[in-house]
């Protein structure tokens, strides 16, 4: 192992380099002018997994995005990781809140800035290089692992569960670890047990055939925006509800005990808020910030559009308008039967004034795993080594919903260790990956190859 | 005048020729990187004036784009009109929805398509080859015109108040004479007696600094998207009465006698409803269109924009969401007074989660005035002339703020004479002049002169 973490510390500043050329393909899965880089990308992945030393490297094609796989068999006996991961982005709008171009990654005080560093590729390439660092240095691994690497995350992974369903054997596996959620904060490492599900949706609302003047036409006809504001807010209640009847019934309650286990966390929430520069702190009344975000399930808009939004006035009376909205899951909600809730919540309170389209964006389900099984154990022991402190076990507001298709399809435990940071603009401009973290990661995913392999 | 008929008849094709050249000009006021092309659109004015005989031609400077000035003078002892009208034009977005590209002026089944085809440089245009047959043809015209012509009606006519107060004496007159409205309907001349006034603001909410991931953040802070649509939720109650606190004080009501002329009018709500495409009619309760859209005040969501707008979906919380609004008022409504009472309620209704800021952008008085006066009737026997039928005088829900203005700094009456068509899609795409009322109207004004020389 010592030569392996040697091999890991001189190569610490070429990782760096070759990371910056994989965020380098403007690889967003949401827009089809990109589908050239999405699969520029996967090459990119396949080469790398190459020169790491992994066997049978290929792209996999999909109805959509192609899958990278790869793998490295030669421990029989010993456990094998099926290891996930994704190596499409976010789009990057807007763009002009960069402080550097998005596909341009640049070091600034420690960490590297650029769509896709933190979500999901410099997480990929962590993995990617723990592997090459020990089969390089003791020519093989001390497991057995197979690579799975999609390019559809960031649109829901349309064609992964049946990907997934069709070859079952190929990806038949004892544990699938997954690196693509933040620690629970700078400075401490943590192993994720719980995440949230997503239902996506688009409203298109239609008013007249085309725009009006505002003056020869108000008051005459609805108003698609307007409306669409109705429909809107009456999604939630002012103490931050959901009112979507039907919304909270197989919502699991959070147990005393989890509840007293996140007291302890050293979770601040003034800090937290002037992180985010809210005016202050909103959720559903009765519950922390932590419960909010981990435990109890949201409605959240995603972008409005209608009308003129440019500088200046225009005084039209737009034809229609348009809302992406999105809600987040908990454990026992099912993405299916909550998307019929909203649709016919949405289809009562939309008025007949306007004609309403409803459009099924994608989704995933909830998850969440009991702490206290083995790999879970390993991987916290393997944080340990690699950050010099034991993790905290947390959960996640965000979705990977691969996770339960993991746990349906293949009856595999997932083990989630993510060394993002909650700062670290996913989604969002200017995402970036601290370099320390990154770095650790590398030494702790060998670690991780290691304990699992002692598991048996 | 049998000389000036037969001038302007054998005119006709040259007319549209000319005026496709001038609606090539993308005048577009509201947006900074067009005002090298609204200054063209304004010399182009200034040179069309001076060809048709007009004296004294020149554009006068304003802090925004200048105003065209002309006059002829020649008719010592006889009623001075001031002719007032706009060479700016509303933006052309969505682009994608025109079938013709706007600034290339393209007929089809006797219209002409092009942005300002009908508002307003196709009725500017009509009074300049007016004045041209009958300066051409009897070496002069039978009244003093002056006419001054903006270029930022479009953008609220912000420094035209200030211009007029400066300019009293320039434009001294007897009557003000408008074209810049819609006939009540297709084969239908009318003469207006009342505007709707005008406040447009923008609303800008920001939530936190930067946009967040959905997962991680939803539930934690308020969502910038959905508080908009809850504070615009609260400006029409279900019944399309606006909740404004004090909106109504002031609204002069209809009277029995006025609805009751309105009812004889041609007015069709099934077919208005159609032509419109809208799924069902929809306004304040107790009123009928015409009375909605020209005697009643009325809140409408002129833009909307937040979070992600493309294609496909993005899981994002925006950190900041806008929306423009107008509220079109009726006398006796004061702008000043409604911004006031709108920004209490919005101050109000707004939670603390978010930050706003309100701009308001540009507002313009409500304007009626008598419809026995003199020049009105000359106006009605010119429009009968040029159109061989009868005007149906009429109220419109549009606003031309300046009527106002003409009134209160000038003492002026004013005419308003219109020759755009309900359907005409000013602000919207597909703007559109039917030919034969541009043809038609271009007589009725040369009429208009002589009627108005008549009077003394």
């Amino acid at each position: 192992m010592n030569d392996v973490l040697d091999f890991i510390n001189v190569s610490r500043d070429r990782y760096v380099d070759e990371l910056k050329q994989y965020l380098a393909i403007p690889s967003i899965s949401a827009l089809p002018q990109h589908a050239g880089d999405v699969r520029r990308a996967a090459e990119w992945t396949a080469e790398a997994l190459r020169s790491a030393g992994m066997q049978q490297v290929r792209l996999i094609d999909t109805p959509g995005h192609p899958v990278v796989y790869g793998e490295w068999l030669g421990a029989p006996g010993k456990p094998t990781i099926l290891y996930y991961g994704h190596y499409d982005v976010q789009p990057v709008d807007p763009l002009d809140l960069w402080t550097t171009p998005p596909f341009e990654a640049t070091v600034r005080d420690g960490e590297l800035y650029a769509r896709g560093a933190a979500d999901d590729k410099g997480q990929v390439f962590m993995h990617i290089k723990a592997i090459e660092a020990y089969i390089k240095k003791t020519g093989g691994l001390p497991v057995n692992i197979k690579c799975f690497i999609e390019g559809e995350e960031e649109v829901g992974s349309v064609h992964l569960d049946d990907f997934i369903r069709s070859h079952k054997k190929d990806l038949a596996a004892d544990v699938v670890v997954i690196s693509d959620s933040p620690m629970f904060d700078r400075g401490i490492p943590s192993i994720c047990y719980g995440l949230r599900g997503l239902v996506y949706f688009q409203l298109d609302l239609r008013g007249t055939r085309s725009d009006l003047h505002s003056g020869a036409f108000g008051g005459a006809v609805a108003n698609p925006a307007l409306v669409l504001a109705q429909v809107l807010a009456q999604m939630k209640d002012r103490g931050g509800r959901v009112r979507i009847p039907g919304f909270y019934d197989d919502v699991r309650p959070l147990g005393d005990a989890e509840r007293a286990e996140w007291k302890k966390l050293p979770f601040n929430e003034t800090k937290y808020r002037k992180e985010l520069g809210a005016p202050r702190l909103f959720g559903e009344k009765g519950y922390s910030t932590l419960e909010r975000v981990w435990a109890r399930p949201t409605f959240e808009v995603n972008g409005l559009l209608s009308g003129f939004t440019g500088e200046g006035a225009k005084t039209v009376l737009p034809a229609v308008s348009m809302a992406k909205v999105s809600m987040r899951l908990v454990p026992d909600q099912d993405p299916n039967r909550i998307e019929e809730l909203f649709e016919a919540y949405v289809r009562k309170v939309c008025p007949a004034t306007v004609q309403l389209k409803l459009t099924r964006m994608h989704g995933g389900k909830p998850w969440m795993t009991e702490f206290d099984n083995k790999y879970v154990r390993a991987a916290g022991r393997a944080v340990q080594q690699g950050f010099g402190q034991a993790p905290v076990f947390s959960r996640e507001g965000g979705s990977i919903p691969v996770v339960s298709t993991f746990r349906e399809e293949l009856g595999l435990p997932s083990v989630l260790f993510g060394i993002g940071l909650p700062d670290e603009n996913a989604h969002a401009p200017n995402e970036k990956l601290d370099l320390g973290n990154f770095h650790n990661g590398i030494i702790a995913s060998a670690y991780l190859y290691q304990e699992i392999a002692n598991l048996d």
